[in-house]
């Protein structure tokens, strides 16, 4: 089966999914929100999982209205004024898909797939609780199977401990030099590809 | 000197630099333009500048109203109505300086470090005669003495090839699973200040 690809990463990417998740995520008051759709978030995190060769990227949020402007978005780069003028983006927002829970994403991805993926979070602040894979660790028992991945990225302040509770594995958080740990969701999502997916590149 | 900080990285990051550069950059036509400043720009990578150590991120833009927007841009954050909003944004914004060259860029690191930086720059294609590096072999070089680093990023369609035959090396080309390599510049710095100051978190 790895025959069609390039190298076991690329096998492993193809069948990885990357999940922006609106709800629930954690205010700066540490309150359970809903966060706004992002228009970078879509554009920035798509081309980064068509770089890296991930198979679907969801934007999930439970408000309507914002799936619509999601939707409205995509629409601009796929058949509408976009279309012609900058065709890389649409490439990239074509592997884009909203949904309105992880529930769903979930159950979108078994439909596809045939088996439960690997549900991973992330966050910046790590609970005694949590399963820690480093992300050569994930990829190391990841690469030994055919389960598919799902890595589900929080917005505003971070995924709740509810929804963490939930989770198959966590991925440690990103540290740099400095005790300073903000890193915008979209630089973050592209590191974790990174060192996902693209270990040949490391040495 | 090393004994300050955490790591040979940390030393290495925090002699480092980042330039955006929107002139001299190509445009889609491959014609040598100005690109407009971009919010989210300064932002993240001032972000993943802070959370890898980075000494400063250089916004380098020769027309004076673009400058004079990132510079109003700053203020909204350090002493405007965003000072109280959001510390952890002000805290990444402290090391964003405006310039109106790279000529302008260099000369102020020496001033500062007295001695000149290696310039490195970034590209989605190579030319055959670039001096390129791989991100580890960049590091072992800089890691082997005292010479700051100026990491120089290209926004619109890639720095020009005038521009590149100016600098010191290149940094071999960020390639993923797939033939599409379209990261955004946010994305893509996130991802090299990783490759190269985050060297601890591989295995």
């Amino acid at each position: 089966m790895n025959g069609a690809f390039s190298s076991p990463c690329a096998e492993l990417a193809a069948r990885s999914y990357v999940a922006l998740v609106h709800h629930p995520v954690y205010d700066k008051q540490h309150q359970v929100v809903s966060t706004s759709v992002t228009n970078l978030d879509i554009h920035d995190i798509a081309r980064s999982c068509c770089t890296y060769g991930v198979a679907r990227y969801y934007v999930v949020h439970p408000v309507s209205a914002q799936r619509q402007l999601v939707q409205r978005i995509l629409g601009y780069w796929d058949d509408g004024p976009g279309q012609q003028q900058n065709d890389f983006r649409r490439t990239a927002l074509a592997r884009v898909c909203v949904q309105c829970s992880m529930e769903q994403t979930i159950e979108s991805i078994v439909d596809e797939r045939g088996q439960q993926p690997m549900v991973v979070g992330t966050t910046a602040r790590l609970s005694p609780s949590d399963r820690v894979f480093s992300a050569p660790a994930l990829r190391t028992k990841l690469l030994d199977g055919t389960r598919p991945l799902l890595l589900v990225m929080g917005t505003g302040w971070g995924l709740t401990d509810d929804f963490m509770a939930t989770v198959d594995g966590v991925l440690e958080p990103l540290q740099g030099q400095a005790p300073y740990n903000h890193l915008s969701v979209r630089s973050a999502t592209a590191i974790l590809l990174d060192r996902l997916f693209a270990e040949e590149n490391r040495t």
